[in-house]
C-alpha cells in the first residue's frame, strides 16, 4: 500500500459521498487509474436514472473506455469504495482490468441492505436450479447468424 | 413453448443479424417483453462504442427501464439470442426480471470465441484466488459514507 493507493481510494470515497449528497445515488464511488492518472470516474446512478446497471464501477468503466477510446482497459487499476457486485466484477473481467482496490467489504454493503450474496450464489448454480426461470428456445435464425459469423470471423477471446 | 415465444425470439435473432450487418456489433440481440409487447431492445455495441458493458442484454435492460421509467422490470420476460454471460445474468437479477428465454447456448458462443466460462469460474473463487488481483484498502472516508447512509436510510434489498 502506498500514498497513491490512498489518494485514489479517497477520490472514490469522495465520489460516493457526492453521490448521496447531490446526485441521488447509492453510496458507491469508483475511479479508474492509468499511469498514475485518473482516466475514468463513476458513481451509483441506479435510482437517479432508472438504470439498474448504473453501478459505480460500470459507470467508471464506461467513462474510462470513452476517454481512452478502447473497450480494453489493460494496464489500468480500479479503485472502488465498496467490493464489486458480480455484475461489476464480470464487467471488470470483460474490460481486462488486472487490479481492483476496494474499501468497504461485501459484508459492509449487506449491512446497508445492498444484498448481492444471493446473486453470487445463483451464478454458481446450474441453469435449471436458479430462481430466474431459464428456458432454452432453439431458434433457426439465431443459429444461422452464429454460423454466418463463425465463417466470417475469428473474434478471438473477447 | 408457444407462438409468442417464437415470435419474440425471432425478433431477438433479427436484432443479432442486424447488429453484425449494419451496426458493427457482435452477433447478439435481445428483447424485453411485458404484457405481450416489446418494451425494450438491445444488441451488442461493444466494439461499435468502445463499451465492454454494452452487451445486448444490458442494452435491452437499459432501454426497457428508460421506456417504463423504472429500475425494476418486474413482470417482464427477456428473450436473448444467446445464453447470457455472468455480467448480463447479474444485471438481470438486479433488474428483477423473473424469466429468461435464450436460443444459442454458452457452448455455441464459446465455439465463436466468446469465452465467458472463465468469468463464471472466477466468480466462484474466493477473492484471494482470482486472476484479478483484489486488494482490500480500508478507507475512513468510505466507511463514514456508509455509516451516514445507514443512519439515514433503510434502502431495502436492492
Amino acid at each position: 500500500m502506498n500514498e497513491d493507493n490512498n489518494k485514489f481510494m479517497q477520490e472514490a470515497a469522495r465520489l460516493s459521498a457526492e453521490a448521496i449528497q447531490h446526485l441521488d445515488g447509492g453510496p458507491f464511488g469508483c475511479v479508474i487509474v492509468k499511469d498514475g492518472k485518473v482516466v475514468g470516474k463513476g458513481w451509483n446512478h441506479v435510482m437517479a436514472t432508472n438504470d439498474p446497471t448504473a453501478h459505480a464501477e460500470v459507470m467508471a468503466i464506461r467513462d474510462a473506455c470513452k476517454n481512452l477510446a478502447t473497450p480494453e482497459l489493460v494496464g489500468c487499476e480500479l479503485y472502488t469504495s465498496a467490493e464489486p457486485c458480480p455484475m461489476c466484477m464480470a464487467a471488470i473481467y470483460w474490460a481486462c482490468i488486472p487490479t481492483v482496490y476496494y474499501a468497504n467489504t461485501k459484508e459492509d454493503s449487506k449491512a446497508l441492505g445492498y444484498e448481492d450474496t444471493i446473486i453470487y450464489d445463483e451464478l454458481k448454480k446450474p441453469l435449471n436450479e436458479r430462481k430466474i426461470k431459464m428456458v432454452h428456445v432453439p431458434d433457426e435464425a439465431a443459429r444461422e447468424v452464429f454460423d454466418f459469423w463463425k465463417k466470417k470471423n475469428n473474434p478471438g477471446s473477447i
